[in-house]
């Protein structure tokens, strides 16, 4: 710790990592002041709005003055790239609690649980009778995870495109394996046209299939920015209908592809361009592997009738890996089989560079590709060349070793967690896996552990979990030794 | 796989790998006349030796026909090293049925099941009542365990060294991360004689307090070899005894650590070299957090007295961790955390170079380590250089990329194994789990799963991941696509 301490410049990482973070907040200000909007619509819900109006401006004021020298930030480094990336969760968090604590009555843990579930787009969450809740609220918790799933990320990197500052960065702590476009502006604004042109057109698919218009925009938002969270305590399974069904799982896949592939499609025009991306290719043989094992499952261990259990399948198994969190029955009565499978689908996750969490699916292939090299090693004479490539892209040694440490790390907390969980609960393995597979994948499936009524150390690691998942675990590493080093100490020369 | 096909001269390949297992038959021709020995002490059990003297006889005269040219084999590659050893460990079980077949009319798969997990050093069997078999039969397990622990490498090496024989490398496909000493013939003869010395140390231990001179020959020599097949159905639980309890606890440790540092202690007559070993360390610290979580869960849930449940804890967490398998209670009514904190150890295993499977203390230490080179890599500035040592062994990327491919290979095999189960027989997760970890880990604790009841094909998997397991996944992958290679092509130019 003192060896690294020596290479680090504190005061200038906390002028940086505070200038930063008064342009997130900003953010957050301006993201608070949409629901607001909403009482054009429900004008008995507007006693409501000033725990949205005053946090928000309070946010914006207090985001400008933190920020009001960023034009001074010349040069942002990875270690402080990270630091930020990692406080931002926990404060736009912290900053998201009052509604709920507010307006529902919510405990500051079970609040802070609940945003840190909506901006992580996890969907876990401590709310029963969703249908009991005023609509501002439910808007509030949608909007997070629509802003989370691609808002907060395109703010950031817009906030830090700026001559000097090394955004690819701070972009490669959120996504490592995407490498950043040539003009990073225009690409992101044509990004989040393209978002809000598919959430539209989910809203449309959503009502023209007989949902009110207020569901159709949550789970439009919701599902595209593979949050989960639904307004409704039975999810996607309230509405019975194969083609709210049906939509839900192309928007939640669509939420799960890298956004680079959608810009592409869009420019060149070509649906080439999304079956050609190797992620994509990844997550639909996985699905073709997994959902007949599901079915099978289903059939002879669940009692499901074969239609009905090919149906579930479907459904939560796109669920699972797109990272969403919808459901149409309920899971905890699932064979445990079903529940490893689809855990396994929740680690495995969607594409680097989408909304979704877990491992991502372009770690998971070269993981496969990495063990087709070595036995390649193994067969081929001393000094015959293999060319590790994946989907076009060479990755070095030191690359591949990155990814399968990351692989293994996130292992090492997953298994943490729902030991934590067996210990403290008496939880079924299968169960606690799942549950924290679900938080760490930012998922928000759930077996039945998560709930109000749990002890609040279990909440506090599912918060943890939920956080350290979607930053990708390392930055949250980072920020803990960061701090660590901050402290002052005494008697060190 | 046409490209692979150019690169190799597959007659050469035919004669080096029969020459090879020629060699390795002889060897296990004279381990079958050892239990002929035993007719001395039980005169009774005359008829039955038979059974021993042919098959050994038999292998010897196939074994020397097959290898009557190996002063012609010049090199042995990787590729063909790695081949014969997958081979010998199918061939041996295979040759070594007869007794099972013949004396206690097992069928063909429990035979081979039994020979399998015998000479892989596992212990899980299809035996049930042992005390009703013949001596000589109990014997033949327990002898092909202790050989399988250190034999067969042994052998194997002593009769590869000699000049022009890469040795190393077929060394390499059994303990990769262990250097071979200079002189391997002379280390081999001395580590054979320790092995030797520690087992009669055992069984005198053993037998002064108070068991008879059968079983403590036979858990010395299981015990010591990390095999763990008992002749008794309730495993060393059968004789009550703390003391017994307690030797059996030293005589793992000892077979599950690197014999390099047995030699070592030996030669420079000093326990520090014991305790400086990286891997003892490793083990040590794995037990300190593990037992106690044990002992919790084991209290709380599954209602055990503390002392009782200390006791036991110990006893089962160095029985998985050393990959034994030798138990003092039922653990198909141990909680489920106790479960899964027992496949945990299972799955980490004991030393590289040592009688032990699983993954190695070795790899997940340097798994660790490379968590903790990617969080300096972070946080220092760019260009600082890591030196990336795990016990003064300074590893390149390429082999820290080999390692981590290695731990996701094993857990994608371990996790295949315990779907299989699930989905065939409804088990449980954590008993699936359970059950697939004993099995590719080569330790032979049993939550009730595998019993001579089980389904052929059921049989056949665990067989395979015994397999597998053993040699530590590459040769066996390796093996299959050179058999695969070597098959005629039609049509091939
Ligand atoms: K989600
Ligand atoms: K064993």
């Amino acid at each position: 710790m003192a060896k690294l301490r020596r290479f680090i410049n504190i005061s200038e990482d906390i002028f940086v990592i505070r200038n930063l973070i008064g342009a997130i907040l900003q953010g957050v200000g301006l993201a608070y002041l949409v629901p607001v909007l909403l009482v054009w619509f429900y004008p008995d819900e507007i006693k409501l709005s000033v725990y949205f109006a005053i946090p928000g401006v309070a946010c914006i004021l207090l985001g400008y003055y933190l920020s009001r020298h960023i034009e001074q930030v010349e040069d942002v480094n990875l270690r402080q790239a990270m630091m930020a990336s990692a406080f931002v969760w926990l404060f736009a968090s912290f900053v998201s609690v009052v509604p709920f604590m507010a307006i529902a009555e919510m405990s500051f843990i079970d609040s802070y649980f609940e945003t840190m579930s909506a901006w992580t787009g996890t969907g876990l969450t401590m709310m029963n009778h969703l249908e009991s809740y005023p609509k501002i609220l439910l808007f509030w918790r949608a909007w997070m995870q629509w802003l989370g799933g691609i808002g907060i990320v395109l703010v950031a990197l817009t906030v830090l495109i700026r001559p000097g500052v090394a955004a690819a960065r701070l972009y490669r702590a959120e996504a490592r394996s995407e490498r950043i476009l040539p003009n990073f502006v225009n690409t992101a604004k044509i990004i989040v046209q393209i978002y809000t042109l598919l959430t539209i057109l989910g809203v449309y698919l959503y009502y023209i299939n007989g949902m009110n218009l207020f569901d159709a925009v949550i789970h439009s938002m919701t599902g595209l920015g593979t949050g989960g969270m639904s307004s409704h305590d039975l999810s996607i399974g309230y509405f019975h209908s194969l083609a709210i069904e049906t939509i839900t799982v192309f928007l939640m896949i669509l939420g799960a592809t890298n956004f680079t592939v959608h810009y592409r499609v869009f420019v060149n025009r070509s649906l080439k361009e999304f079956f050609r991306d190797i992620q994509v290719k990844a997550m639909l043989i996985f699905l073709v592997l997994i959902i007949p094992l599901m079915t099978f499952s289903l059939i002879r261990f669940g009692h499901v009738g074969p239609i009905r259990a090919l149906r579930e399948s479907i459904f939560h198994a796109v669920s699972a890996i797109t990272c969403t969190g919808f459901g149409i029955s309920d899971l905890s009565k699932y064979p445990e089989a079903d529940k490893v499978l689809l855990s396994l689908l929740m680690v495995i996750g969607g594409s680097a560079g989408s909304t979704a969490g877990g491992i991502k699916l372009i770690r998971v292939a070269l993981t496969f590709e990495s063990l087709k090299w070595t036995i390649e090693q193994a067969i081929l004479p001393k000094g015959a060349v293999i060319r590790k490539k994946v989907a076009n892209y060479e990755f070095s040694e030191e690359e591949i070793q990155e990814v399968l440490g990351f692989t293994m790390t996130y292992f090492a907390f997953l298994l943490t967690g729902a030991m934590y969980m067996m210990l403290r609960l008496g939880a079924k393995f299968a169960d606690a896996l799942f549950e924290s597979a679900s938080a760490i994948g930012n998922v928000g499936l759930s077996v039945g552990i998560t709930s109000p009524g749990l002890p609040p150390d279990v909440k506090i690691v599912l918060t943890l979990l939920m956080w350290i998942g979607r930053l990708e675990i390392f930055p949250t590493l980072v920020f803990l030794v960061g701090v660590a080093m901050m402290l002052p100490r005494r008697a060190e020369k």
